[in-house]
């Protein structure tokens, strides 16, 4: 359905393994620190926390901020408490965000809110939250906290943004990027932002870093919105038409709807609005989505992001974590294939 | 009702008027810090924030901690982004609150989640809740983070462990204290430390704020139990009953159900489990808690916790800042007579 050239050979696909075999070592380090730090007397927190924390999350922030890190030759052992900061503010906003949504599955598996109600999960979300803020005071760089505060508050500003941007068709490609920016790829820079932080190196490599992330977050968002009109999604940890039967504005819509004739628009309108929701209604947006090439071109447009993603870390020097890093990337736009 | 020597001229009644002209000048400053600060591009944030900030809250929290630093005679100005960044969280803490409670009603108000929907309260709340950190973070001082950081774990650990005492008539003494030590003195305690912290003094000076706050914070907690079960309670913001028709468990109930004989036992075990909450039963709950002197002994319990206070201070030397401290003890355990 998308304009892809298949490879023939399927182990010829970039994967996240160079990275993951990358940062083990700091992961495993990593790992024991979120396990220690998400613990209270409270037996409801680490129960909640525990469901969502080991629930096959990539842990895709942390290993950013590891293997930023590494890229820049970094051996000390600071970034493990940075890195489950930042591992915190996801799941804390994983936690609100399943509450706003009011999501029943994530990951194939059952939301917390669904398990012990939206109450625990928000107050669950502040303590993880509150967490990150002490395991980032506990390291002490004020450049890391003013860098994670700042993403935190980008953050909730962009899911106050996509909330006033529910189900209306109107929504702009600059409104979505905007969202997306703020929502999803603020929190990727800032993980790779802090690698350079705890190297303490330049103003500039911070930036190529926190530019790394930024347009890798983005290119990992439009891929999620993609795959969710493609039919093998199912194999992506997502069922297919999730975003479409909850008439959520995402690029493929966007450009579908930005592309159609009248007909079609009303078909986008409804279908956003909620009118539209059934089987066969997804079936049709598909096929409408095939005839705009809104898919493929979202899929283009990740591409683009994930090209300045690979550029923004061409001046380092070649090493194992550059060869990581740019095939994460390729990963990343490479998934909906 | 309640076993209380009424003053003759009401004048002489202790009132939080000290407290506010002391701190009058710097509090000017802090509600710019605070309304410049909850401002966003995304128009629904201050909309939906200044309706609770707006809202006649006392901001006694901020008034805390300039009234501390003023009693270490501390005169600069860098306590006017913290005592803002402190009322944030308390901010953000209640918009989740009223999300977890279900409330309608604020301070007479309607409350933001029932104007604008769970949602919005969320984020906005956690929108704050960064914002406060930024602020801190400008100030830049690790040992303000350090204890607002762990304050906000602390608040949050409290709120799950009364979501897991909800309708619970079991709920002793001792925890009821837990909870309400973590939820609702916590951030008293931090509010006044952080006045020692600005003013570079001792750990020792520090802990005696700490104190005056964590005990006042209790002492005021106490009397709004109490409060909820006394007929004039129309005038306090708060309408008597609340508590009782949604099956709280504070002081008064914790009193009165130990105290009671087994037919008051099933009375309250019937109440708190949401059995018994018309206007009659209000009236029934009422007159046992007479019987019992549950609401006068919460109210002793919190002249005890008021006592501690001022007695936490009693060794700095005496002042106007220290006068209004005091009075402001004096008024939180005087508002139920």
């Amino acid at each position: 359905m998308t304009a892809t050239v298949l490879r023939l050979d399927p182990s010829d696909k970039p994967t996240l393994d160079p990275m993951i075999s990358l940062v083990a070592t700091d992961m495993n380090l990593v790992n024991n620190v979120i396990l220690d730090r998400m613990q209270s007397e409270i037996p409801l927190i680490p129960e909640l926390a525990g469901h969502l924390i080991a629930g096959g999350g990539k842990r895709l922030r942390p290993m950013l901020t590891l293997a930023s890190a590494r890229l820049l030759d970094y051996s000390g052992t600071r970034h493990h408490k940075l890195a489950a900061a930042v591992e915190f503010i996801h799941t804390a906003t994983l936690l609100h965000d399943d509450v706003v949504d009011g999501s029943d599955l994530r990951r194939g598996k059952r939301t917390a809110n669904l398990i012990w109600g939206n109450s625990a999960s928000v107050l669950v979300g502040d303590f993880l939250f509150s967490r990150s803020f002490e395991l980032m005071v506990e390291d002490g760089s004020l450049k890391a906290l003013r860098i994670l505060s700042n993403a935190s508050a980008v953050i909730a500003e962009g899911e106050v943004n996509q909330l006033t941007a529910v189900r209306r068709i109107e929504t702009s490609e600059e409104r979505y990027l905007e969202i997306i920016g703020a929502k999803t790829a603020a929190l990727f820079a800032a993980a790779c932002r802090i690698g350079a932080v705890v190297a303490e190196r330049s103003e500039a490599d911070e930036a190529a870093l926190d530019a790394y992330g930024r347009n890798l977050g983005i290119a990992f968002q439009l891929v999620d919105d993609a795959i969710d009109y493609t039919s093998d999604a199912g194999t992506m940890g997502k069922d297919a038409g999730d975003d479409f039967r909850e008439g959520k504005m995402t690029l493929p819509v966007i450009l579908a709807y930005a592309r159609g004739d009248e007909e079609a628009r009303k078909f986008w309108k409804d279908a956003v609005e909620g009118r539209r929701d059934s089987d066969d209604d997804l079936a049709e947006a598909i096929t409408r989505m095939r005839e705009t090439r809104a898919v493929d071109d979202t899929l283009a447009r990740a591409r683009h992001y994930g090209q300045r993603a690979m550029d923004s870390i061409s001046g380092f020097p070649a090493s194992a974590a550059k060869d990581a890093m740019i095939e994460a990337v390729e990963f990343a736009v490479a998934r909906a294939f």
